[in-house]
């Protein structure tokens, strides 16, 4: 199966983040270093002022709204500070001066950053936590009981570090929603008109660090000035105040113009090479379905961290035998062109990383190592002899 | 004159910021983005953390101290959110829970925006406000008194807008030294070790938007730590304490990990290439006195805004009689493959920014252009027919 297509190694990074990018994309945005073809400049020395960025800001805020069929009545933002800044924007906006608590959902490491940073802004309730099964699993239904009174319900997607994701809408209609989509947002259709606010960084499916792009819901803001006791935003940095981004049209201070253009690239790559969101989810489940096959048929040889009910179509984490075992893996992987298969050092363990990004082929090709490599260590087992 | 060197549009912008960047900096750079030589993937593809970016992270710190003779008791932090972020996080660190007021100098456009975030934490002195002669000056030693009190002093070293620029260093050696050297960074010898803080984002002389440079002394956080009561900072988001990011190297949350790239490339070309920052500023001196001479020698064709000793190096802002030849000035310009000469928004006129990336070739291109457009311009007058 290897060798029958030739993939170079940024085809064949399975990093956790940043994640690869299209082939098609890199190529463009080399041509963008030396030369805009609009603009006739490098797109590091073009003015975020200039006609041509607010075009560009304009033109990803449309693809994105194309791509999530998003309504009219939701801001697009393209900010700086990753997830780690919406861990704090989020209770600054909708939490101060709040009496009930938010409700915040604890599955895995990531959700579990946000949760102490909402702490000091306000009152908490974690409506489940799965430290207790070592996040190898998500709550059903019947272990969750939202309040009608939070202010907002808050979690997290996907999981990178354990594999984990949703594959349904959490929470009450009622109550707003906020999820951190960072690891998968615009990977799949996601009902974005069901949440209130919706955020990611840019560096797994859509473009590199850098840039963290925010959909929040207008009357979700409204409803939040107006019910603040005694202006109780007034004291908020202006950076941190959604509002000044959505009034400035994400140019409220200088924004990080390549990031921003490396979106555009891939939010046109999305539309036109992809064909849209459903068609790129496929695409992304028939890797994942592929990867957990050989995870699944192996005898045990490797074993999925997470409940097969709620992998992530994102990230496969995975374990061999013995840690011997798992640096010969990489180091083999390694030399065949792979990389970023090892697990988040929260973890340990292997990673394989399947962000839009990466192609089928690429995962075939994996998955013809996977076999490869446990056929010539399960057969040294002593049993068979 | 024009037409002897043979420059690329990139090499002919005078953009305000972001701006230019030396061309063996861009080659760099587009190689980069294919493929990072010492790794074999692309820059947008590599973690951050991953060994090779911890390696970029600690060369970039080591060029800088190296650059700016920065003793070991400073920090260098690579951050996000541009100056303005430092305008919240300064005055949020320093600031809460003192009753003496911070001091802050209101030179231009840019100190100007510090100030409204920083009442927003505490009290404030505005030392010297020069809005009521249109921002044309800046302040003798005369016109200064400092407190001993102040718990830090807060400046800008360059007005991008005004094209003003301290040519000395501000202020008490008994109080901390604030700076937004945002537009002046690494452009010369600053005497580092006379501040506590400074901070530059990158996008005026030393990398692209999406990048902020900070560097403050050990005891300044130390003692302000300290000194606040019954932890002022125990409510400070962990990405908006400077402490957060020393304990992470800059990798608290996922970092610009591209932008960061392009200022080690940068700092590379100012160690290796300009031979460092005295060579650069006596580079950056010529380029500047080069146009500031069209402009004094022109008959009052072209009028320099600011006052003749407090110039900028960085950022020459000069008018033409009147709009209509403003314009004419600016299409004619770029018609010759100049860009990026247009006044901020704020004062109108024009500007020619003058950053380490651009060279003395271009300016003396821009002084020819701009030599021949008086002579035909002002030929014109009434008074010549």
């Amino acid at each position: 199966m290897r060798g029958e297509v030739t993939l170079n190694r940024n085809q064949l990074n399975f990093s956790g983040g940043p994640g690869a990018l299209p082939d098609r994309v890199l190529i463009q945005v080399q041509e963008a270093i030396a030369n805009v073809p609009e603009v006739g400049l490098s797109v590091l020395g073009i003015s975020h002022r200039s006609d041509w960025f607010a075009a560009v800001v304009e033109e990803v805020s449309q693809n994105i709204r194309r791509l999530l069929d998003l309504p009219e009545n939701y801001h697009v933002l393209l900010l700086q500070g990753g997830a780690t800044q919406q861990f704090s924007m989020v209770p600054m906006t909708l939490l101060r001066g709040k009496t009930a608590p938010a409700e915040y959902l604890h599955t895995g490491y990531w959700s579990g950053k946000a949760i102490p940073e909402a702490v000091k802004v306000g009152a908490l309730r974690t409506v489940w936590d799965g430290s207790g099964n070592g996040f190898t699993r998500l709550p059903t239904d019947d272990e969750l009981a939202f309040s009608p009174a939070a202010p907002y319900l808050h979690y997290a997607s996907n999981e990178t570090v354990e594999g984990l994701q949703f594959h349904r809408v959490l929470g009450r209609e009622d109550v707003p929603r906020v999820c951190d989509m960072s690891s998968d947002f615009l990977s799949r259709p996601c009902e974005a008109e069901r949440f209130s606010l919706i955020y990611a960084h840019a560096q797994k499916n859509i473009g590199p660090a850098g840039v963290t792009v925010v959909l929040v819901r207008d009357a979700l803001l409204a409803k939040t000035r107006a019910g603040t006791q005694g202006g109780a935003l007034g004291n908020l940095p202006g950076f941190l105040d959604y509002g000044s981004h959505i009034a400035a049209k994400s140019n409220f201070n200088t924004p990080p113009v390549f990031a921003i253009y490396v979106v555009l690239l891939v939010t046109r790559w999305l539309l036109q090479d992809m064909g849209g969101l459903a068609a790129m989810a496929a695409k992304n489940q028939a890797k994942a379905d592929l990867l957990y096959q050989v995870i699944d048929r192996s005898d045990g040889f490797y074993r999925g961290r997470a409940m097969a009910r709620d992998r992530s179509s994102m990230n496969a984490v995975f374990t061999l035998p013995n840690e011997a075992l798992t640096q010969q893996f990489l180091a083999e992987a390694m030399a065949t062109g792979m990389s970023g298969l090892d697990g988040h050092r929260a973890v340990g363990g292997l990673r394989a990383s399947l962000y839009n990004g990466l192609s089928l082929a690429a995962v075939e090709y994996l998955a013809g190592f996977m076999h490869d490599f446990r056929r010539r260590h399960a057969s040294l087992k002593p049993g068979k002899r």
